[in-house]
């Protein structure tokens, strides 16, 4: 199984270029002092959730946000760490591979030898698997040699995304406590990182004194709320598709006869079509999250689809790229609701060919009007998360067969007058999954890498390492890292009955924000991406020159930096504590109140009414 | 239809940064005067076509090879061209679009208007159908502005491959005449040039003086012979599937449970598989031309990829990348023989659902057996040069089904005993060929343009642009011009016997040569390749730094400059008779005669020999 993890690879020139670029440090980790200021204890974003978080993490629910600051830093409260004892730290890969993992182990490993030349990394060998089995590779600068700036997870290899039963959990337990690790730091995206939530409490609850530190790591770009801004893996996921997009923009402009149908990877949600449409400008996408809103019907997106093909045929336009996110089959709600009974039966052990019988009339009635292909795709076994298998199911192929359909019959009628549609259906995702990482990429994984040691140091458990103000040049990241729970929301509520995750405090996958800006951008153009071919092509991934530096559009636009935020709002805290202190004269302190009173009225109206807005 | 061929476009920074790329001129296309070298008259390579072939082409076939020189050469018969009257151009895209068709276009521009600032170039809007409806864009420097490196075919569009029938030659003839053309370009594969081809003969045979000239531009490479290496758009094809290839490789190793079946677009040949196998190192590739050799069945296939599957299971590796060919179905004995009757059938008009009635025995045994969307698949009209519709056929999905049939067997049977084998299926090809053309195929194309300049300045009908020694820096490429019908071969043997080809001499596509270099290296390498995963990765298409020069594999180890040899040889012959003329001495003439003799006796032989070998 792991017998090709870790070993020296043949590398191309390029590769062999990639692996000698050094990604550049923010000044707050430059040096060998950590330098830590906490803020005040971090809560879940639903108050109404808190108590039953505070509930299930007892000891790691309500523990400050971490700042990590440069040395000449200014704060005399900060907590600044010289001594460093060797320590030894274990390192485990969890979920899919996203290009920029490798990073994070180098990382982490730089920092781990500047600090004390005699502190271990140890890298689990096939992910969560290698952990339970204790199955370690010493991290060395001769290992990393050829995978610095490297794609996949070849490094160490990842196996289920699981480390949740009890056993699985015990498992952990024992394996870092035999390896005597002080800290285990886990890579990964939302479950993952739930899971070390978890982890972090078990061992706390244990008096184990491995720290857990997680690390935001996933193609899919939906591990983002108020503390995290994007993903490891994200950045080049989105250009690498971008490319393979855009490409096929100019294909159909060139041949102008083809509909191209594009499914892309990144689960329930639709953050990497949302950027790959803002990078390549496409005829089309269908979000998830709009479908949803609106509650769209198959029948709904398929006469929209065709009313768009029939819109461009009136400007004698025969051909079109149309992007579709591979978690847009569970948004459609009678699909999503054959897919919940179709799921409820296979959990009962209904053999598959047998599942057609025991259907509700009307879901049967959808199952039987579906063509064979899909039928036996959605028939499948639910994923661990109980979402059905996204990658495995071509809705492209369901929509561009509808949506011939309709058209041929509206071309019957009349109504459609333009020439023969051709569609050509594509899913990207595998093939963008184990490429070079992007330099944003490189960067991000191995500044984080570096903030998982400064975590250890700290003494933190159950922190997730943050980067925020990352649209700006790497000398502005502000390092710092916020309690997983705090990420966590409760699901109160589930069309699966059986749902196991009913009640108990997770990190949900963030959908994309309807009122966000990216999304705003989106609908501004929509209507001339429909009509007027405003195709942009990024080009191909490229590691010197234009585009080199270019950072995902949704980064960009959005208006984040929410832990630079809270850091100002304490640093103006502490000047009024500072201005105000017993001795200022009675005006001062009258205005203070005064302010103050009215201020907290304000913030107390607008947090009991705001509990409703996502973030 | 051609609403927006020709616009201007809205280029991303590195598509602007490209479009300022310039590329070099070989020496010999350098300065204002042209100066051309004419061989011997170019025969076909086999010389009992040769006969038909001037049957069927008694005004351009027998014409001399051309060899354009610097201005420094000293040749004492080169034709000197220094007058250049204004001269009017036409030039269309024919066939599939291949990165880098747009700097041809750029390329002839520039060389018209450095000899004559008053010559006009016209391009033909949406492809052969605008040539017949003569739909013309005067092609200047503002037009091309935002077109200059960049990919498809957007300049001027494409419709069908076709310049064939009576009726298409005459509206070209008449468009040639009525736009007082003095050259018509014609930018494609195999195809097109054999169109190219027969229209220099039709123009020369009604007096028209329009000059036709056909430019190597496929992304199979697979107008390829001994006048040509390789095709503009082969190049950047290659790097951007090897690109997504590698990306499979790193994704396989990483997450080490899937088996990725890939099927590369190239038609009926090998080439792209070939190229793409020497530059990403998969663990397996099966070309067209070994199972036409081996005759190959659907079940040996089989059998032989669970071999490689069971081989790599028991060093515990349960992942793998397997690249095929969209031809290698046509080349799988019995399938071909199906498809020949179904094919057969469709021409007599028998309707799509009644066609398995009519199959012969075994071909209806074979055709039940076929799993339900490869029927639906091979169901499909043929193309218009009788192959079946190879992009539709979704080979790499039948083979993964029969290899996990297969393999569960074997597993039963205690003779497989790795882990569940699981296979996801991809077909690469529209995603790369819309792709920003690659510096090789910027170069390529943009000189090739310069050639076809050269070609009409010297008066030349029915010649192929062409470059010799590219594997060499463009300042050593040589330039040249071959007749068309030297390239052609009589097909006089069909399984159709409806074929409208047999007996038709025409440029055929070559097949992958199973004794060349390239595949010897692929044959030196397979078993490593098979099972030590020695993936190599290429990386995205650069256009700065290492890889950014690198050139195709197979072009690189074949030893080809056929072109160059051919002008070696004819310069030691004109050395021979300045030496030995009148007036020599009795001594050299003797010993001229004696190895003369000799030289020629043992060239008879090999040459009545050597016909059936390939080039």
């Amino acid at each position: 199984m792991d017998s090709d993890f870790g070993t020296p690879r043949q590398l191309s020139d390029l590769q062999k270029l990639r692996s000698l670029y050094q990604p550049e440090l923010p000044p707050c980790l430059q040096g060998t002092a950590v330098r830590v200021e906490f803020g005040d204890a971090a809560e879940a974003a639903d108050l109404t959730d808190a108590h039953t978080i505070s509930q299930f993490f007892p000891h790691t629910y309500g523990q400050p946000l971490a700042h990590f600051l440069r040395a000449t830093a200014k704060v005399p409260d900060a907590q600044i760490i010289t001594e460093h004892p060797a320590i030894r730290v274990g390192i485990v890969f969890c979920g899919r591979q996203s290009p920029g993992g490798h990073n994070v182990v180098w990382g982490l490993h730089n920092a781990l030898k500047i600090h004390n030349p005699n502190s271990k990394l140890l890298g689990f060998l096939g992910g969560s698997e290698g952990l339970f089995a204790q199955k370690t590779l010493e991290i060395t600068d001769e290992v990393l040699s050829c995978y610095k700036n490297q794609g996949g997870y070849d490094l160490l290899g990842r196996t289920k995304d699981q480390i949740r039963t009890t056993e699985q959990v015990n498992a952990a337990l024992t394996a870092c406590k035999d390896l005597k690790l002080d800290s285990l730091v886990i890579i990964g995206g939302v479950t993952s990182n739930t899971d070390a939530a978890q982890l972090a409490e078990t061992f706390a609850e244990a008096k184990c004194p491995t720290k857990v530190v997680g690390v935001p790591v996933t193609l899919n770009g939906d591990l983002k709320n108020q503390f995290v801004e994007t993903n490891v893996g994200f950045d080049t996921i989105c250009k690498v598709n971008s490319q393979l997009i855009s490409n096929m923009c100019t294909d159909a402009l060139s041949a102008e006869k083809y509909y191209y149908f594009i499914r892309l990877m990144g689960r329930k949600h639709s953050h990497v079509a949302l950027e790959c449409t803002l990078q390549s400008h496409p005829n089309m996408v269908i979000l998830g999250e709009e479908v949803s809103a609106s509650k769209l019907t198959l029948f709904d997106l398929t006469n929209q689809i065709c009313d768009a093909v029939q819109a461009r045929a009136e400007q004698d336009k025969n051909h079109g790229v149309i992007l579709l996110p591979e978690g847009l089959i569970e948004s459609i709600p009678e699909v999503y609701a054959l897919l919940k009974e179709i799921h409820s039966l296979l959990r009962q052990g209904v053999s598959v060919d047998k599942i057609h019988l025991q259907l509700s009339p009307w879901a049967s009635a959808l199952f039987e009007f579906l063509p064979p292909f899909i039928k036996k795709q959605i028939l499948l076994h639910p994923e661990s998360d109980d979402s059905a298998q996204l990658s495995q199911i071509e809705t492209e192929k369901l929509l561009a067969h509808l949506v011939e359909t309709e058209i041929n019959k509206r071309q019957k009628a009349g109504t459609y007058k333009g020439k023969k549609f051709n569609a050509i259906c594509h899913f990207f995702g595998y093939q963008a999954r184990g490429s070079l990482p992007s330099k944003f990429d490189c960067d991000y994984a191995y500044v984080l890498g570096h903030i998982c040691y400064h975590i250890v140091a700290a003494g933190l458990n159950g922190y997730l390492a943050t980067l925020t103000n990352l649209k700006n040049p790497v000398n502005k990241w502000k390092c710092g890292a916020a309690p997983i729970t705090a990420m966590m929301t409760v699901q109160r509520w589930s069309q699966h009955p059986s749902a196991s995750s009913i009640g108990i405090p997770a990190i949900h996958p963030a959908t994309v924000d309807l009122r966000g800006k990216a999304y705003e951008l989106l609908r501004q153009n929509a209507s001339r991406f429909l009509l007027d071919d405003l195709y942009r092509n990024p080009g191909p991934l490229q590691f010197e020159g234009p585009g080199a530096d270019a950072k995902a559009v949704s980064l960009c636009v959005e208006d984040q930096d929410y832990m630079g935020r809270i850091k100002k709002l304490q640093e103006y805290l502490d000047k009024v504590r500072a201005i105000v202190k017993p001795g200022c004269s009675q005006d001062v302190l009258k205005a203070a109140l005064s302010v103050m009173s009215s201020v907290t009225d304000v913030l107390s109206v607008m947090s009991s009414s705001g509990n409703q807005k996502s973030l």
